[in-house]
C-alpha cells in the first residue's frame, strides 16, 4: 500500500467518525484558531522557507505576494475557522419527509459526502480554508497543495493536526500529501475506493488535467471567461460603470470580466467611452475587425486572435466583439464562455429574459457587475470555489455542497 | 468529426432550443406515445429480429424475456410516456430566492443539466423510458443500447424522432447511436465537450468500464449489494417476512436482498427458521463457519467465500454472516456494501438509530423490507435508475435529479 493509498484508507476510517462527531466539530474548529494563533511565529518561519526558494526560483511579485504569510495572515486564518464555526451545521437536516399509506416514514436527511481530495495551487490559506469547510461539513480532506507552498502547508497541517488530537478528534480528518510530484497528485486523482470527490482549485492547466485523468467525481472549479453583453438599449454610463468595475475592481479573480461584446448599433458611442474610461487602468483591448474600425488608432488597441475570445486573462486586457443582435451574442458565450457569469446590460425587457433564459452558466445577470458571483456575497457565507459544472453544484460552493443526502426509512414490518 | 462527436454536437443544439421549450415538451411526450401505439407492429417486427438473433446466439430464457416486445409492452411504453408527460416540470422552478442590501434580486432556478448520455443493456424499453424523462426535465439526450436489442432500439428511436419532428421539435433531442461496438461505447464516455452526464445503466462490469474510463461526469446506478442485519432484539416473524420478502419477490432487481447478517445471540433460533422460509423459494445459502455450525448439515446450505459477500447474486441465493453486534455488522456493511440499501431488523430504540446514522448508503432502513427502495415507491414519480454515488444524486433518480440549476441575479448597475 503507497503513502496515499493509507492516507486515503485513514481518512475513510476518519469520516466514519465524523458521522456522529456533531458539536465536537465547532470545538476543533475553535482550537485550530486558537492553535494557528499561537504558532503563528512557526507557520511565518516555514513560510520564510518557502519565500525564499520562490525568490531563487524567479517566481513573480504577484506570486510571491500571494505566498506570503504575516501575523495579520494568520490571523485572518484564524478567524476564518472561527467564522466557519459558527456558521449552522448542515449535516443531520431534514430536507424533505412524508409518510407513505403502508405506514413507512421515510425522510431525506442531508449527510456528509465523506472523503474529499483538494488539489491546489500556490496561496497556503486554501489550507486552513479548505479544512475548515470540509471538516464543519462532517468530511475527511486530503489536501494537496503546490510545491511554492509546501512548508508552509506542511507547518498548517501540523498545528491543525496537533489540535484536533487535543479535542479528541482523529487527526487524520485533516492529511497533507507532503509529495508535491506530478505522480502523487496523478496517485490522489485515481483513489476511487476511498475518495467520494475531488475539487481541483486553480487555473485552466490543473483543472484539464483532472478531469482528463480523475477516476473520482471531480467538481470543476475557477475558471471564469466572464462575458458582458451591452445591448442596443444599455444605459451607456450604466455600461461603462459596470465593465470598468467587473473588468478592473480585481481582474486575477474568476468573476473578472473577460470579454465584452458589443451591439453594432450601440458600438459606435460606446466603445470609445468605455475605452477611454478603462484607459485609467491601461487597459488592454483585443478586438475583433469591427471594434478595429471604431477605435482601432487608440493606444493598447490590437486586433484580437480566435484564441483571445477563448482566454481568462486574470489581467488588465479585455476582448471585445461587436455583434449584430441578442443572438449573436448568446451563440458566441455558449461557444467561447467557461460558464462561470455572465451579464446583459440594456434596458430591454424581453431581451433581458431571453438572455437570462438561454445563457446556460452558473450566473447569469441583468445589469449588475459579474463580481458579484462569489459565496460571500450571494449570502451563503465562507466557499471552497466555485462550481463551472452543472452536476451536484453549480456556482458558489458552501458548506451545502460539500454534503450528500440519504433516505432514512423507519417501517414496523412493512414488506412489498 | 466522428459520426458521434457530430450527435455531441446535434444535442447541444438540439438542448439549447429545448431550454426555451416549455410546455411543447408534453405535446412531443403525449405525440411519442401515441406513435409508439401506432408503430407497434414495426416495433414488434424489428424485436423479433432481435429474438431471433439472441436464440441463435444462446441467450438464456430470461434474457430473451427481457428483450421481448409485445403489444403490452409497447402500450406500457406509451403509457410510461403519458405518465411522464402529466408530471410536473421541474424547470423553471425557484428553489430561492433573496433580495441583498445593495437591491440585487438573486434566485436560484432549475435549469436542464443539458445533454445527458445513457448507456444501457439488454431491455429495449429503457430507450422509450430513459428518453421520456431526459425530454421532461429539457434535456437532449444520447442512447447507446447494448447490441441484443439494437433492431428494437433503431425501431424505437425512429418513431420517437418522427414524432418529435410532426410537433415542431428537434428529433436530435432523442438520438441513438446504431454501432454497438465497444468502441462506440468508449468515445461516448470521452464525449467531454458535450456530455453534461453520463449515466450507465446495467451490471458491475458496465458500471465500472464507465468509471474507469469516463472523461464526463458520470452518476453510478443501479448495482445494489444490499444488507440486513437481524439484530439480537429482533421480532423473529418479522425477521423472517422481511428477509423473505427483500431476497425473493424479485431476485433480479438492484433493491433485493444479497447478505443476511445476523447477531450471534439471536442467531441459533433465527438462522433454522429463515432457512426454513427461504427453503419455499429454494434459496441457496453461503455462510459463514459460526452460522455452517447452526445450519449446516441442510440442504442448499455451503460454506461461503469472501466473494461471495461482495457479490450482487441477482438470484436465488444469500450470503449469511454470524456477527458479534451491531459494530460488526456496520462493519461488515461498510466493507462489502455497494451503498444502496440496507436494514436493520431490531426492537432496540437506541441500535435503530445508531444503524440509520452510521451506515452510508443511499437508503437505510428500520424493520422494512429493501424491496421499497424506487423513485414510484418513494413518492418520486418515474425514475431513471438508482444512484450509489453520494454527488448530485444518490438514491432512487427521478426528474429532477436530471436537473441542474443556476442563479439568476437582476440589477439597475450595481458595482462591487
Amino acid at each position: 500500500m503507497t503513502i496515499i493509498e493509507q492516507m486515503g484508507k485513514n481518512a475513510k476510517v476518519a469520516a466514519a467518525q465524523l458521522l456522529t462527531a456533531g458539536a465536537a466539530k465547532n470545538t476543533a474548529l475553535n482550537a485550530i484558531a486558537n492553535a494557528l494563533e499561537d504558532n503563528a511565529q512557526a507557520i511565518i518561519d516555514a513560510n520564510a522557507l518557502d519565500i525564499a526558494a520562490g525568490q531563487t526560483a524567479g517566481l513573480t511579485q504577484s506570486l510571491i505576494d500571494r505566498l506570503t504569510l504575516n501575523t495579520e495572515r494568520v490571523k485572518a486564518m484564524a478567524n476564518g475557522m472561527r467564522e466557519v464555526a459558527a456558521l449552522p451545521d448542515p449535516v443531520g437536516t431534514t430536507i424533505s419527509g412524508s409518510v407513505l399509506q403502508n405506514g413507512l416514514q421515510i425522510t431525506k436527511v442531508r449527510v456528509p459526502l465523506g472523503v474529499i481530495g483538494i488539489i491546489y495551487e500556490a496561496r497556503p490559506n486554501v489550507t486552513a480554508d479548505a479544512a475548515a469547510l470540509c471538516l464543519k461539513a462532517g468530511n475527511a480532506v486530503i489536501l494537496r497543495g503546490g510545491k511554492e507552498a509546501i512548508n508552509s502547508n506542511k507547518a498548517i497541517a501540523v498545528v491543525m493536526r496537533n489540535a484536533l488530537q487535543t479535542v479528541g478528534l482523529n487527526p487524520d480528518c485533516i492529511q497533507l500529501i507532503e509529495d508535491t510530484s506530478r505522480q502523487s497528485s496523478t496517485e490522489l486523482m485515481g483513489l476511487s475506493e476511498y475518495l467520494d470527490v475531488l475539487i481541483p482549485r486553480g487555473g485552466a492547466g490543473l483543472i484539464n488535467a483532472v478531469v482528463q485523468n480523475a477516476k473520482v467525481p471531480v467538481i470543476e472549479t475557477g475558471v471564469g471567461n466572464c462575458h458582458a453583453f451591452v445591448d442596443a438599449s444599455a444605459d451607456l454610463q450604466m455600461a461603462v460603470d459596470i465593465i470598468f468595475n467587473a473588468k478592473t475592481s480585481r481582474p486575477s479573480v474568476c468573476n473578472a470580466l473577460e470579454t465584452m461584446l458589443v451591439h453594432k448599433n450601440i458600438a459606435p458611442q460606446a466603445l470609445p467611452q468605455i475605452y477611454k474610461k478603462l484607459k485609467d487602468k491601461a487597459v488592454e483591448l483585443r478586438v475583433c475587425p469591427r471594434a478595429f474600425e471604431i477605435i482601432g488608432g487608440e493606444q493598447d488597441v490590437k486586433l484580437a486572435t480566435d484564441e483571445d475570445f477563448y482566454t481568462e486573462f486574470l489581467d488588465y486586457i479585455l476582448a471585445v466583439r461587436v455583434v449584430d443582435d441578442l443572438d449573436q451574442a448568446i451563440e458566441h458565450i455558449a461557444k467561447y464562455s467557461s460558464g462561470h457569469s455572465e451579464v446583459i446590460i440594456t434596458q430591454d425587457y424581453k431581451n433581458a429574459e431571453q438572455f437570462l433564459q438561454r445563457v446556460d452558466s452558473a450566473a447569469v445577470y441583468v445589469n449588475a457587475s459579474t463580481r458579484f458571483t462569489d459565496g460571500g456575497e450571494f449570502g451563503m457565507g465562507a466557499e471552497i470555489g466555485i462550481s463551472t459544472q452543472k452536476l451536484h453544484a453549480r456556482g458558489p460552493m458552501g458548506l451545502e455542497q460539500l454534503t450528500s443526502m440519504k433516505f432514512v426509512v423507519r417501517g414496523n414490518g412493512q414488506v412489498r
